[in-house]
């Protein structure tokens, strides 16, 4: 049975993104910090990125991790991620307006208006034995934990807080969790945690 | 110069106790779990804990943690702590309500009625060139973070959530930290901050 997987950088306070986010600024105020470590990543952190995608055979991720807006779609916007997004299987979006599936490079997204639950279970479908990654944001990952549809939570601890913003664990009911293990280096903590049943 | 240390036990979604504090249930529903590490430690957390009071030479904590009640003292109370408070050092206690010094033990706990900075300053006094402890609990922490008045801040990140409960960085403004050192165990991951200024 493959793995329900979630790869998040998050700040030492919590949060996954930070506060005022907009069209501009989509991580929020100081966000794009937590994302920092993996653009040009050295050593440890290089492995821990290299790993990241391995063995993912879909992603499901919140609307506003596809695109801006709210709402009936605008249907010439084929996402943030440009012509060749870096997925390369298929991407479940979690939405309430039914559209069309969008290819785009080597990269399918699916829009998904029946819930997270719906979701992971298209998602695992269409990764076969393969890992399903619950790319985000903090909403949609918060609901796949409080469903408790995820196996592996792997935080990326950057070492600074936000103070304010998306916040992982919002509305999680407690769960136990396993730390499988335990990498550092100066700019980021690597945690991999297993979800206890 | 000595430093302002604060070593603190910590669920994954950030609590240092939990919800629903009372006399009966002083750490809140789940809140013990986050210290049950150190009653017995074995290995690395053994270490962790040995070093944890090595070279402090005052603590600094908030009311709440030394008894319960609020308001004017019952002088017949003398803490939480026994007969034996593991501090052995001068104590500074966080209180609107004045009160003369008390020994226990070993122990002397001062009453401080002029915030956190009075109190760390004569807790850096008491010290001489020995560290000062802020042994919680999250509030006044969190005062001192928001203050600019702790130099490490030692995180022992327990793996589980708690869902509620008192919240460390609440009311914090946005830190700059650095990674000093990471230990883990199965049980514990200790992470070592020191705040930049």
């Amino acid at each position: 049975m493959s793995d329900v997987t979630c790869d998040l950088s998050v700040s030492v306070d919590g949060f996954v993104a930070g506060p005022r986010q907009s069209l501009d600024d989509p991580l929020g105020a100081g966000g794009m910090r937590l994302h920092e470590w993996h653009f040009d990543p050295q050593g440890e952190d290089r492995r821990i990125v290299e790993d990241w995608q391995t063995g993912v055979g879909a992603y499901v991720m919140g609307r506003n991790m596809f695109g801006p807006g709210r709402g009936e779609w605008d249907l010439d916007w084929t996402g943030w991620w440009g012509e060749e997004p870096p997925y390369g299987v298929p991407v479940l979006v979690l939405t309430h307006h039914p559209r069309e599936s969008v290819q785009v490079g080597a990269t399918t997204f699916h829009f998904v208006t029946d819930g997270v639950e719906a979701a992971v279970a298209r998602a695992r479908e269409a990764a076969g034995d393969r890992n399903v990654a619950v790319a985000g944001g903090a909403s949609t990952v918060n609901q796949c934990l409080a469903a408790g549809l995820v196996d592996q939570l792997h935080l990326h601890v950057v070492p600074l807080t936000l103070g304010d913003g998306e916040r992982l664990f919002d509305g999680v009911p407690p769960l136990d969790l396993e730390p499988v293990q335990v990498v550092s280096s100066p700019g980021v903590t690597h945690v991999k945690y297993r979800v206890r049943r």
